[in-house]
């Protein structure tokens, strides 16, 4: 924990020595000007068995020998940088998602690395080496939202594995930077792969994913991701057809490593490694785990056992020498890219210090995340937007219209100025209006509810209800959750539902119903109670502000789902059942309270379609799409046009799959051309027989228009 | 709702007229100039027995004959403007008595009716004439805290006469400003009297209350606040002795009209004059009510019995128009005292604004309350002060963290910035330092936890847990409560203290509790599981700012507890039982949890008399002690020196009392003398056999030391 400051003395001396004619001298890992790969190549030279070893665990020791720093690899920044005190938190992934806006997600991610290398550069100032204060990410959560049962769904992008790689690239993207070889921070694309529940068996539940699924909803985003150059994949905990994740090696060797070429490090989520002898009982020792990791690719392990074992391994013939190295090989590359071995002066982001983080641009930033992902789901006769000198008193109420929780979502960072939903409306109206806060409900009590009468004495009632990271999340966080972080059904709490119930009886001026919530919650249960509805998800630190904004109209709402809402779990295959099919709007085709795509506007689009696709495609082609999108109606808007891919009718295919889309501002009675792109080489689908992907022929249909039930523009095409 | 501005206008217009040759023709009600009361008497000479019925209730409509505008009498300010949107949230009543420090409670006193006169500018400039943006305000509850079940104990200062009487009539003072005949704005005294739950039961409970306990304890603070010019005093719901308060002719007539001399307005809480014929059934009719409320000197009802029925009660000859014109008549004076009848532009207050609400200077004093109230329960091993450079890495959890409620109390405002506990933590320490929240534990699972690991990861733990105002507060207010509002006993739910015993099983560094409630609550249930414990109150908008001040050691602890800690409610008489035999430090003897005026320090304090009472004592003379208080440790320190008379044994008399206190600051080393001054009449004490005050003989002990059971200095004197 001393060694920083010495360190950076040593190294700053060396590479001054460089300079001069000894620079031949100077150890090669030291060097910036050689290539990367040989410095990791110089630097695995001297190192003993026993520290690689120890550089295959998470948590670091130093080696003082060789001046290599303590290191703790596990870092969180979901949707800002997490657990690490004061930073900027945006809207829960699931609502950034729901912005349909990557380039505003690359934003986003170019703040939280920003943060993330300032706080960094702090910790090492103060010699701080431990959790939390690092520079590789794990983050994003590009699993495909399977089943809104799911407790972390929250932390995924949606259920739509093209929306997926397209947020999470974008985020990826800005996360680590436009230097290559100069990683602003490195990302992790997790959890490969076929892991979304449920929480309470991951560590030894067994996903059945046929060769279709695997390829075409899976393992898709991954895929995009390593192309888009992710530093790092990490494994889930459960098993894959039968065999853990973390020591799989049809997963990891042959598709991850070889059929993509993937050179970053591969770690284990934290323990899944133990997980493999422990409770999957797929292997008998700890030392048979260790080796089966190194054998299957893994590079680093979140808990002890390649650090413990794998000496045991090699001792033991499990594994070689070689192999050990060529494990080491991705860690050593990630930490040289990241700078670990340079002159941290030189680093581009040596700079980025205390007032890089939460300023006042990453603040703006976290408003616009949540003003253009909250989705108006309900808004009778028009409601909203409200004019705010209409109404003078405001009951601000609801078991989550204060809630911290409610506001920042799981895998979090805090900050001293976080806006909750009451903060955000008595900001919003002048000093000389009325407004109040109640709790109204609790977390059970469906009989006793609060504010009742104050929200009968306003002339408005913005009600705040809905779940929370307690009631959904991972195993061991959401302990309030009814089966161990995940959700049983699609029902709001019982106690907020009768809240709302309550309220509508009490109340005849109008009521906005605020929902929180990081999956498909059912609101229909509370939709008759209100006049509009709002879904925030879990806004973060600016939901509040946000909120203000949206329904005084100072900003269009453009919120999208990223996900199908349901009219009930019923409607769906057993939450433990990981085939797609009748699952998402790629596959089920029955009724839905909401579709995929779905977000209400303050005014009217019209679709005209510009352009006629053509007749046939072949596999190098692009199909393009002109459409002009006109603003019908009285106020600003923002539509996000979006184009499906209908495929024909046949077991290996999809029904339907978004594949372009467009989000455009546009004032009222102006017109603008959506342009909508899709490769045809996008529309292959995995041949189960043949195992490989190819172009099915047959009469597809490209639809573009509000979401994935509108049909604005129909046209269809062939592929022979 | 449309006459503010051209009443305005026409009273401009008048004024001016009344300096042209036509001053006569003026109305003497509007002419400022003229005495009050003859500017009463020609008010109610132009009013019709309607309106005058109209005007005695708490909504009135405009007399657009005479210009007099609509008006709304209730509004709130407990601890801040109440319910009427952006306002400075000072620490909730009791804690506001916990400072000890009257100079302090009237500041906050002069900012919460400047707040109100600025929100009362605003809405008249706005045509808002509605509740909770006028200029009478319903605060304080000078309530005794007879009994730690009471819901609504948290809105009073404490269990003690003396202190309750010193903090309210210090924020009177605040609130009514210092021009007599000028109001900044009207406070009110309530409830009249003997009003302490049970809450569930108060529209038809009857107090039994001796002559004893009604003089010496129920209404001494009254007395205090009605001889120090409260505009104000609010009838209680429930009866004294079989009479209905509202009704109560022995209590309003003989006791605060004519004994006590009180020219202000009586009101009722609201529908307290419908309880008489609905729920006490002391009286069969509406009509009867009312008549027989005008008949015991009401002015105003919180209803709307007066304005419907007044009329009839004359009519039947109940009562008599001048009856009405002298219930009318405070009610009228109340109003021109705050200027309703004047030019508002002379009005001291007139330039009030929106900068007048919620800026900095206010601020600032919310957040010195909420230092100076904050009682230092346990501190294990000096755990505290902390220093900040010595904790990295802080966990802050538990279910009040965040929670607004617990930071605001009841009756409250609300602002765009509030700070809970770990936003206040958040902003204190360097964006270096990691910090963390988690909710930690729900309402009312008591196995399931969430942030124990994230603890035990820290270097620090803050786990804020406790009571909110669902869990005591009004009948309909505390929806969580136990008992309609009150509590069943002194426990912390059993969520709370099973989570701290989790906690302290998975983290081995320290654990600071921090614990929200406005009452006893059994501290003895955690302190087992934390290194130190702070009692936080409700602490208002800067609790958590505050709270960081006082671990940090930026500010000494000084609160002190206004309320005995007993070790059970088994301790105590039944709730419903009103005699003060065997409640508070007054009357009380057995062993206690923490005593009255208990609160620890981060130093040391010794005491030394530096003069002697005199042998004797009689009734004209004042008893004066000068102490030296030194500080004996090592850190600054504030100490309350506290003077307690401990009377002869006899049933009429207390055990001991509170007379007098001393707030010092002091650096290490530093001593100052404390002068601590008792008027002897002060020492007297009801004679139930003749009906008056007296001073009983015998021998006294003054005490003088740091709470109700130290004894640091013990002199003796006589009384013959």
């Amino acid at each position: 924990m001393k060694l920083s400051k010495s360190f950076l003395l040593v190294v700053t001396a060396i590479l001054l020595m460089a300079n001069t004619t000894h620079a031949q001298q100077a150890p090669a890992y030291l060097n910036p000007k050689l290539k990367v790969e040989e410095r990791v190549k110089d630097l695995l030279g001297r190192l003993t068995l026993t520290e690689k070893a120890m550089l295959l665990g998470y948590r670091n020791q130093p080696v003082e020998r060789l001046n290599i720093p303590a290191y703790n690899w596990w870092n969180e920044g979901l949707h800002g940088v997490a657990r690490a005190g004061e930073s900027t938190v945006f809207p829960q992934a699931i609502a950034m998602a729901a912005t349909f806006n990557p380039q505003l997600v690359k934003q986003i991610g170019v703040v939280i690395s920003t943060e993330a290398r300032a706080k960094y550069n702090l910790a090492v100032a103060n010699n701080n080496h431990g959790q939390y204060v690092g520079l590789t990410y794990w983050s994003p959560n590009i699993n495909i939202f399977r089943d809104p049962r799911w407790g972390r769904g929250q932390e995924t992008y949606g259920e739509d594995p093209f929306l997926t790689s397209q947020i999470g690239l974008a985020y990826v993207n800005g996360m680590q930077g436009s230097i290559p070889a100069q990683f602003k921070i490195a990302a992790t694309a997790k959890h490969f792969v076929a892991h979304s529940g449920p929480e309470n068996t991951r560590d030894y539940f067994n996903s059945i994913v046929s060769e279709q699924d695997l390829r075409n909803t899976y393992l898709y985003a991954f895929h995009k991701l390593v192309n888009g150059g992710v530093s790092s994949v990490m494994t889930a905990y459960n098993s894959v057809n039968g065999v853990p994740n973390s020591v799989n090696n049809a997963l990891l060797q042959n598709i991850l490593r070889k059929e993509w070429g993937f050179k970053g490090y591969i770690v284990t989520d934290c323990g899944a490694l133990d997980d493999v002898y422990l409770t999957h009982k797929y292997l008998k020792t700890r030392t048979e785990a260790a080796a089966a990791g190194i054998k299957a690719g893994l590079n680093l392990d979140c808990s002890g056992v390649l650090q413990s074992d794998v000496e045991e391994a090699v001792k033991q013939k499990m594994i070689s020498t070689k192999d050990v190295d060529l494990a080491l090989t991705p860690v050593l590359l990630t930490q040289i890219k990241l700078g670990f071995y340079n002159d941290p002066k030189l680093s581009p982001y040596y700079t980025f210090s205390a007032d890089s983080i939460h300023n006042q641009a990453h603040i703006n930033l976290a408003r616009a995340a949540a003003q253009q992902s909250m989705v108006l789901l309900e808004n009778k006769n028009n409601v909203l937007p409200l004019k705010k000198e209409a109404y003078k008193s405001i009951m601000v109420l609801g078991p989550n219209a204060a809630s911290l929780d409610a506001l920042v979502g799981s895998y979090h960072g805090i900050n001293a100025n976080m806006v909750n939903f009451v903060e955000g409306i008595s900001a919003a109206v002048d000093k000389g209006t009325r407004v109040e806060y109640d709790l109204g409900a609790g977390q059970t009590d469906t009989t006793h509810f609060g504010g009742i009468w104050g929200a009968g004495n306003a002339d408005l009632t913005i009600a705040v209800i809905g779940l929370t990271p307690l009631d959904e999340g991972e195993a061991g966080d959401a302990f309030l959750s009814a089966a161990g972080g995940d959700k049983k059904t699609l029902s709001l709490p019982a106690s907020h539902i009768a809240f709302m119930k309550a309220l509508r009886k009490g109340v005849k001026k109008p009521i906005i119903a605020v929902v929180t919530a990081g999956s498909d919650v059912d609101i229909a249960a509370i939709a008759p109670y209100a006049d509009a509805v709002i879904l925030a998800w879990y806004p973060g630190e600016q939901g509040g502000n946000a909120l203000a904004d949206l329904i005084y109209g100072k900003v269009a709402p453009s919120g999208r789902l990223p996900l199908t809402f349901y009219n009930s779990v019923n409607d769906l295959p057993a939450f433990s059942d990981y085939s797609m099919k009748g699952r998402t709007y790629r596959y089920y085709t029955g009724k839905v309270q909401y579709p995929f795509g779905y977000g209400l506007n303050y005014t009217t689009f019209t679709y005209e379609a510009k352009s006629k696709v053509k007749d046939v495609y072949k596999l190098a082609d692009t199909i393009e799409v002109f459409c002009s999108i006109s603003n019908s109606g009285k106020a600003k808007g923002i539509e996000t046009a979006q184009a499906y891919i209908v495929y024909p009718v046949n077991d290996d295919l999809p029904v339907q799959e978004l594949k372009a889309f467009d989000k455009l501002s546009l004032e009222p009675a102006e017109s603008k051309t959506a342009v909508l792109k899709i490769p045809v080489s996008e529309l292959q689908k995995w041949d189960a027989e043949k195992h490989k992907f190819k172009l099915f022929p047959g009469t597809y249909t490209l639809k573009v228009g509000h979401d994935a039930a509108d049909k604005s523009i129909v046209q269809q095409f062939i592929i022979k």
